[in-house]
């Protein structure tokens, strides 16, 4: 998500504010979150819940919906299409069922209803569209529906009208073509900020002391020069900032869908980078911005100056010209998209079918992935799959838990939000106790089974670095890197996290450099980084991808001891409670004294080892049913059986 | 509920607060809601919730619970008996299965555990007990359950450790037994404040200018001098506020629960009065108080006095003697009953055989319901069945509306506090519009469908006279009572409202008399009565007597237009459009104007006439498709078709 524009206009952003919003990344603010609740009470509503979630070839499909109490409803329909096209009143029709009524504090009554479409082949794209008749006794009676059915999904139910989105979608699909490919499920992430992590001069330096908002140089040229330090590194796949022809310099406020940005480079540089990469066995996502475009974008600038420009319809107009639907309803820089504007759709898709098929690109991260519905992701995704069967499309969805799952069989992934506010508030503002991050985890865990794979990281661009809001404490930094990469997630790291880059100020602190504040410019000069930390990440990756049980395993807490804040889990192949060969053990200790924790024998057989320890190993004293682990002081450890122990 | 008491000790009161509880009958404060939804996550929670809700002989049931985040538990069981035994864990045990968890802003990650218990024979009732085992890696394992599943329902979720219920149970009936008795799904009820209805003199006066919170004398033998006057309304059904000795005026403070209160008269008086009312086709319910009793009661002086009392397990001493459960946790001088006390359950269940046996009354309206556990309901109700088949059992039950569906099987009906909020706001202090009141009541009808039967009011002895919220306009009481005693409730009538009865201030005033403003004294003089008001309540019983299909037939709404404030709905055996022999249409107009409807012909044959009317009937004039009626100002009207019509 990009900052709020500087150039505002006049006019006063509307609800939510901007500072409302920057809470968003980490932790939903809770009045949000019920004011949707309790919008319910007016809204007919589909909020993509269909069971099963995402549907084998054959397989019916509950569709459910609901009607708030000042919406009475007579009657309601489910439009249905199997061949592409979009639901009319002409296409298959079922009518809805009127199951039950159940009540909320929040959204007061709500009639639930409910449609079965029948099983279809594989591959089969579903759109259907929601109708209702509302109770309008008096009223002449009509055979036009009144009233479609609303995505109640996301911060979009501030939209009304034509911003809500009516028009659904999911995707018949083989069990294996549900998981995202192997290569992204084992993926080791680093996100790139391009402006700010490595210029052309030979060194990668940047000038000294420039403006937090200007460009300050980086290129495409300069991520290529940095990929032997990304071998050594250990990762294998990066994430690319924006890098289309863009006004600012994070670029999330496109130009050009079609152009590289030339102050990044040619599309030769892009080629060039994007080949060594893969010659490096890297893979390459690129930060997608499909939700919105700058401005000043040709087809933005067209639609305000003639109602019958071709892309007039690819914005909302609420009052043309100077009323439109921008990002978050608060940034009129940022014109939205419509997403049922067939030509908005194809632009986008286009674009992206550009990326992948002209350079090779073998992702997206999708920014804002909730400004645009699932019947967009729906044909997005077969349309991308269609030219690369791997490609990987991984998800920024700032929404609730319930919102996140149902990206199931519409995306691969998305960016783990809720799992990064957990760690945030255990391992970095310690706010949390480590009963509550177990509780958490634990419950989360279970919901997202039957969601989407996630992505992990401890931070990003647009909240405050881990490393500062632990009050720069790498060992702090260390124990959370521990747990995210012995958690099941892809883990994502953010450019230079692993050198030990801090802020000067909180990112909310506007004097200073504001969200730029997370965006320094990496340093390129060894004596700058933490060697220390840098290490400790290699061994980190190094760990990670010679233990597949991190990523596939299942996980079992068998230790917790939240007075003394120590904590131990194993990461099996089996369910079982013992360490076995290519099993491990990762153990915590928060406090900042040396603690004890006594576990069963089996736990930690003889033949396992230490493989990685945050600062120096842990004391082991066995007896005959139990092991004694003495743990420094804020230290964590893994341990795994040797081959073939 | 009784007033807090004037003499309260030292001690604060805990939360909630008194002015928090007063807001509660009409309208559940919202905030309440929200903190007992949120105290799900750290609860192992099952709030009675089996499905079916109530079920017949044979058919298995399901038992749900939820355990909260914060407390991850390793498994969980269910133990039950079907002999009355209490469920040890020596009973019947079913393992829980784990089937899912869910997400929700307020109660975050919930995990859904289920148990099916097998299908039994009718009469049964099943106990149980619902047992879980914390995740406490580390912990040594145990076999005894570390936490008792605890009933989320109502208010009681403030209470913890012993106030909190743990034993729950259903019945297992027949469908016919689970229907109120005709008598009561009929009835016509007329709630009597005792000490304010009607005193010894001959012409049941009360001395002028009593203090509100003093005794004013009503007594049994002026209820039977009424009786004639009761008749001639036209009520069926008497409810008598509380008559055993007690403390105070209003007798919601038990002092001895088998003894009629001797300035209230004698056990003979009471005979009488019941007998007489019986002879006049007229059933008794005492309202019967079985949560708490007062400070004075023996049984509880005795356990404040000595520890081994055997009625010091009657009472949730959380530090003998001083701390100890009271109602709402707020009024020292009403310790509560524990529900789960053997002794203080015989006690109450001898005390309800007594009234029953003894004197004939018909049933019981119960005071604070929620008080005591679903387990003690089931017990009261078979019991009180055993001795008299067609007994009545009617819950107070002040809570949301998920918890009063629960009473299903359990109670014969509740009091109907949602419906009573909606009148209140409609005709009352006019907040609503018709669209927003239809909306309720269609959406919370459907909700409905599946819990208790209910009884309507406009008012009680605990909150604000329905006149006085109109700002003493008897127009706006007579299009209340019009549309109370068209829907399908029982409809409860608060003494004196009939003849006009209204208050000098508000109760929340405390300055003048409190809620003793809504129990003033029943003026007998007729030239004091509302005389055009009464005669309307007489016009209005009779139909209703005469009408089944308000009782027993469905409702349809065919007019609403908020804007011009006109709603008509038919009342009819079939579910059809057409108004046919003994269906009945009521109209309604909200406006200080004349307004005109149109309505298709269908819903107002010719035959059709109007059968009672708020002022003067309204002008109908027939085209051939369509019917305009023409309503005077704020008025309501019933028509129906004529016998053989």
């Amino acid at each position: 998500m990009p900052e709020i524009f500087e150039s505002a206009t006049d006019e006063a952003p509307s609800q939510p504010s901007a500072e409302q919003m920057a809470a968003v990344p980490g932790d939903l603010p809770l009045g949000e979150i019920l004011i949707r609740w309790t919008a319910q009470r007016s809204q007919f509503r589909h909020d993509n819940t269909i069971l099963p979630a995402a549907p084998l070839p054959g397989e019916p499909v509950e569709v459910w919906a609901t009607s708030g109490e000042e919406v009475p409803l007579e009657r309601a329909a489910l439009f249905y299409t199997v061949d592409g096209s979009r639901p009319e009143r002409s296409s298959t029709v079922l009518p809805m069922e009127r199951v039950r009524v159940s009540w909320d504090p929040h959204a007061g009554y709500l009639t639930h209803w409910l449609a079965r479409i029948p099983g279809q082949p594989a591959g089969t794209r579903v759109r259907y569209r929601i109708a209702g008749w509302l109770a309008h006794p008096g009223s002449p009676a009509s055979d036009e529906p009144e009233i479609w059915a609303q995505d109640g999904q996301g911060f979009a139910f501030h939209f009304s009208g034509e911003r809500a989105f009516t028009t659904f979608a999911y995707l018949v699909e083989e069990e294996k073509q549900r998981r995202p490919p192997t290569w992204a499920r084992e993926a080791i992430i680093y996100q790139i900020f391009l402006d700010r992590f490595r210029s052309d001069a030979p060194d990668g330096h940047f000038p000294p002391e420039s403006e937090p908002h200007a460009m300050h140089g980086g290129t495409l040229n300069g991520v290529r020069a940095a990929l032997p330090y990304l071998t050594e590194l250990g990762v294998t796949c990066l994430w690319l900032s924006p890098l289309h022809l863009a006004e600012s310099y994070h670029r999330y406020d496109a130009l050009d869908y079609f152009r590289v940005d030339p102050r990044l480079g040619s599309n030769a540089d892009l080629q060039a980078l994007i080949e060594e990469a893969h010659a490096r066995g890297m893979r390459v996502l690129l930060d997608f911005v499909p939700a919105h475009v700058s401005w000043h974008h040709p087809a933005f600038v067209a639609a305000q100056l003639d109602r019958q420009a071709p892309s007039h319809d690819w914005f909302y107009f609420e009052r043309w010209p100077d009323r439109y639907g921008t990002f978050l309803d608060a940034v009129p820089g940022l014109p939205s998209l419509r997403s049922e504007s067939e030509g908005a759709r194809r632009h986008i898709i286009a674009s992206a079918l550009h990326w992948l098929g002209q350079f090779g690109i073998d992702g997206f991260r999708l920014d804002h992935a909730i400004g645009h519905s699932m019947d967009f992701w729906c044909e997005f995704r077969l349309a991308t799959r269609a030219l690369r069967p791997d490609v990987f499309l991984l998800g920024e969805v700032t929404d609730t838990p319930d919102a996140l799952r149902r990206y199931r069989g519409r995306l691969d992934a998305v960016l783990d939000f809720p799992l990064a506010a957990a760690l945030r508030s255990t391992f970095g503002v310690r706010t949390w106790d480590l009963r509550r991050f177990e509780s958490f985890l634990s419950a989360y865990e279970a919901y997202m089974a039957t969601g989407p794979a996630r992505a992990s990281f401890l931070d990003n661009h647009d909240m405050n670095r881990f490393l500062f809001i632990t009050g720069n404490r790498p060992e702090l930094l260390k124990l959370a890197a521990l747990c995210q990469f012995t958690l099941a997630p892809a883990p994502i790291i953010y450019y230079g996290t692993e050198i030990g880059m801090s802020q000067r100020a909180d990112i909310s602190s506007k004097a200073v450099g504001g969200d730029a504040e997370a965006r320094a410019d990496m340093p390129w000069r060894p004596e700058d980084w933490n060697q220390d930390l840098l290490a400790f990440y290699r061994s980190l990756i190094r760990l990670r991808r010679a233990l597949p049980v991190l990523t596939h395993g299942t996980r079992r807490v068998i230790h917790l001891d939240a007075s003394q804040a120590t904590y131990a889990y194993l990461r099996t192949h089996a369910a079982g409670q013992y360490l076995e060969h290519g099993d491990a053990l990762v153990l915590f200790n928060l406090s900042e004294l040396p603690q004890t924790v006594l576990l069963p024998a089996s736990a930690l057989p003889p033949a396992a080892t230490t493989l990685l320890a945050t600062s120096s190993a842990p004391v082991i004293r066995r007896s005959r049913h139990q092991v004694a682990i003495t743990c420094e002081p804020l230290s964590g450890t893994i341990f795994a059986c040797q081959e073939g122990g």
